[in-house]
């Protein structure tokens, strides 16, 4: 028996018990006449003495040789500690050695491990297992599990059964890039690995299984970012005979229950808004709710611009600004910097107009050779700013103009400490549109994916105005992430042919890759519609991070390597070969 | 709404309420003035009627109308059946249809979606949605949710966390062939699917996360046969600071529980049985212990064989008896089917002697020519056989004998009835071999993986008789299935150093391949083990199936492909140029 308990349950209560513990050396101080070692395991810490009255010389060495991570075992006596630390679960009691086995040596780890460590992001990652011994990463993945086991007690709890799909399928262009598998029991075709199981629930939903659920990996061959992984994690959900309302209860009460009984944290009924007015409001579809900014449009046909004469505004499809409250004391060169800040080239704005809504009622902007105090005042009406406000304005065309006063206000929000990680402002983004414009392609493109059906009476829009087409698409936007998204189906194989026509899939195209799918539309398929959560996202918001990483017991950097194992790895002739067979090359 | 109940809820405690329900038209009786159809959802089915009297007369003409399959939804009343049919939970009610509505229209299915179909299986794995809308598929995949859910339960509540290991690693042969997967942003490298998370639990082991869990899909791109796909799902499970005692007491309780949740069977203390005496008395590694027939050896040392001059005996390395009890009454004919039977290339036994042990007391063999009723006396003495019993004998070379009269058994067990589906035997295999002759290439290969640890003080034995060393290796059968096997393994990196050594690998090799567990290795590796289950079979044999499939959503033909939507798919040339140039061969 290596341990008769773990090192964080010791107490008071144990005090002249003999227990067996087990663990890792955390750290050990040697004062020569004594030796105290804190013992580490996944469950705490507990301290360990070794004196020269009460062990013996040959421990007593053994004991100062020990090294940092050096796994050992060790017998004895609780016993009540002279000085007690509070702070420690454990605290109140340490051991007093009799027996000590070293189980493994141990190298001095490349970075310490502690809470906060001097080890950098890919050091770290090459050593992840030693990485995963500091309490911030074990505790990423324990909150990971807990947040997966509650997802599923929940939905099993509502009727959802969860079946699994296949990992081998056949590749069907969903947006992304595959990854594919070639077969060696049937050399020159290849599987792909699922983008998600979309189809597979489609099939359940005509096979009558009704509520269906998955945490599944999915796949896409995508170039990486900080934020995302070529691999990652989804909660998958379909049901039958639904409508939008019956899937956006469901999964409002998903997550108002993991924020209960993860965070305890209640929240109210959900907020819901037009995917129009999240673009109009916030010039983003997933909108950070936490805070306000909301854009105000200083529209010409008001009058606001007279006298005319600026020729930004005069040249500006739109004039958008934000009240940025308690900010009029901002200097010149804090303005400064922000108008550098807009101006990168990843934001894009040819510049930033300020109004100072200064303490004393007295506006002052960067634009006061054209445009007099009353002029400002009736911008600051718009804005209900009040004294003390700043009023931060962007002019130019429509959607680049939202996208950067998007990026301006999480900005500020950010430096303004208003994205509080432990506040949840949970959102559902309605009425998507359902197509959208490919500049390269010169087409338009399914936004969600070919699957999801028109509102009610729009399908005949498709002809003449395809983009004004709204979907029965929502998404759930936490925080300003999008955690979720989904929409109804289309359950008909008339109206799925016309879909992939408008997308211009030819018809042997739509039936060579969706044959299977329309085929099973005619034998009875019903109304159904669901929706998937990213489980890496909505653990890291859960868990008040912003990296996803830190939730990911084994990560791959942003070349998609697992740093740790050195993957992909290069392939050696004889895999060549193997390969060439498999593809039929040869 | 689509629905204010479902159609297996409804009882007399309903009756006058108004309700909706949707489903599937199972099917309809038309007697002109009356139609009843039953309604089908995943929840049961509940009866409709429509009548002249009550029913108006276009809704009559709809109502008959209503082919197999069709998905409607109706709104109606709850009324009392003058008939009732005890043997449906809603068979006290049911619906007078108000309104009725046409969903979807449905072709006549190609085999009829009924518990006992008319569908062949390669029809209905075509079709597979509408296999699932059959109650035992649709129950199997219910039953498969609720096994996984239990075991997450159990495992959850024992302190294990699930965590999730990657999907796109870097080969590490274990084995079978890895399936492989290009690398688009690392040309001419490849990921490859894991066919276990085995080192990534071992490295959780070495990063302090104790106690592990994770069901999990593993690949191996291996020829199919009926009840092996090439994606399979495995309980995945590993602990630290444990000896081989503590883990067979973790899954000896999962396994208990499973049968106690999900059979209400309560089973005893598991056997234990070690590898050794299995193929002694059973002849394989996974003995179905819910009979006897135990292998009797009739050996020549005992003087059995006296008077020599029976030439198959005495040119045998070993013959081996089974006691078949109450079958001294076969006849000739089925003797010689059997016979036939062992004779076949699938068995390969030259012959097959038997022994009738009378009611009478006589005995009577099928080698009276060598053998007196003094000398079949004894044989049936060594065999406990009783007066009615029938002797079946085979003799050969030790393995090959093993083998086939494990066959024999099995298949007899079979005939008699003895594998009985609702009674369940689970045992525990103990202390399994280190290693394994192959003959193809004339090397000891690790029976489990080269991860094993030896038992205690054989690792020296490795070099002189490595067929003899013992793993710390066990394996969970149940009535006659190995559903899970795992081992104590190797934590030190001289030890693992040395194993690679053993099995032929250069250190070059060790190194390219395992490099980074052992180097893992030296950063303070606790003593680790742990064991995996096979999900797939663990379901089915709690199902009470033989076969896997019908436990799987969308399982694989035994080509590897998914026959309904026909992957894996052709490589076209477009395809194939990128494939290329992502393995780096242009």
């Amino acid at each position: 028996m290596y341990r008769s308990h773990n090192c964080g349950e010791l107490r008071t209560e144990n005090i002249n018990e003999t227990v067996i513990l087990s663990g890792w050396v955390q750290k050990s101080r040697d004062k020569g006449f004594i030796v105290w070692v804190d013992l580490r395991d996944r469950y705490g810490i507990t301290q360990l003495v070794f004196d020269e009255e009460r062990t013996s010389k040959q421990m007593m060495e053994q004991a100062q040789n020990l090294g940092r991570e050096f796994v050992i075992q060790v017998k004895g006596t609780v016993i009540e500690r002279t000085s007690k630390n509070p702070n420690m679960p454990t605290g109140a009691i340490e051991i007093l050695v009799s027996e000590l086995t070293i189980l493994n040596e141990a190298l001095l780890p490349p970075f310490t491990i502690e809470d906060k460590t001097d080890g950098g992001e890919e050091l770290r990652m090459k050593y992840r297992y030693l990485d995963i011994r500091r309490n911030p990463v074990k505790n990423s993945l324990i909150f990971r599990h807990k947040v997966a086991q509650e997802v599923r007690k929940y939905l099993s709890n509502e009727g959802f059964i969860e079946v699994e799909t296949p990992y081998l399928i056949k590749s069907t262009p969903e947006g992304a890039r595959d990854f594919v598998v070639p077969s060696r029991m049937n050399a020159g075709q290849f599987y792909a690995l699922p983008q998600s199981p979309q189809t597979f629930k489609q099939l359940l939903m005509v096979g009558g299984m009704d509520k269906y659920f998955q945490i599944v990996k999915c796949f896409r061959d995508e170039d990486l970012r900080a934020d995302r992984q070529p691999e990652f994690t989804q909660i998958d959900c379909e049901m039958a005979f639904v409508e939008q309302e019956d899937i956006l209860n469901v999964f409002e009460g998903l997550t108002r229950y993991l924020l209960k009984e993860v965070n305890g944290v209640e929240v109210k009924e959900f907020p819901r808004m037009l995917y129009d007015d999240a673009m109009r409001l916030y010039g983003n579809d997933k909108p950070d709710i936490r805070f306000g900014m909301q854009f105000c449009p200083l529209s010409p046909e008001a009058g606001t611009f007279e006298p005319k004469g600026f020729p930004v505004f005069d040249n500006s499809e739109i004039v958008l600004a934000i009240n940025v409250e308690n900010c009029a004391s901002y200097t010149r060169k804090q303005l400064d910097e922000l108008t550098d800040w807009v101006k990168r080239p990843q934001i894009g704005a040819n510049g930033l107009i300020y109004v100072r809504y200064n303490e004393d009622g007295t506006l002052k902007s960067s634009v006061d050779k054209f445009f007099d105090e009353a002029v400002l005042k009736t911008w600051a009406e718009k804005c209900h700013s009040k004294p003390g406000d700043l009023i931060l304005i962007l002019a130019g065309e429509t959607n680049k103009t939202r996208t950067q006063l998007s990026a301006l206000r999480m900005e500020l929000a950010e430096r303004l400490g208003l994205r509080k990680p432990n506040e949840f402002a949970p959102l559902w983004v309605l009425d998507f549109p359902l197509l959208e414009w490919d500049e390269d392609t010169k087409r338009y493109h399914a936004m969600h994916h070919p699957f999801t059906s028109p509102k009610p009476g729009q399908l005949e829009l498709l002809k003449t105005n395809p983009g004004d087409v709204k979907a029965n698409a929502y998404d759930l936007v936490l925080n300003g992430n999008e955690i979720g998204g989904g929409s109804i189906r289309i359950h008909d194989k008339k109206t799925q042919a016309l879909m992939f026509d408008y997308l211009g899939f030819t018809p042997e195209e739509a039936k060579s890759q969706f044959g299977f799918l329309m085929d099973a539309f005619q034998y009875g398929a019903p109304p159904h519609g669901g929706l998937a959560f990213g489980l890496d996202r909505l653990v890291a918001i859960l868990g008040g991070q912003e990296t996803i990483r830190d939730f990911i017991a084994f990560p791959k950097n942003n070349n998609g390597r697992d740093v740790m194992i050195d993957a992909p790895a290069p392939i050696d002739d004889k895999q060549l070969e193997e390969l060439s067979l498999k593809l039929n090359l040869k």
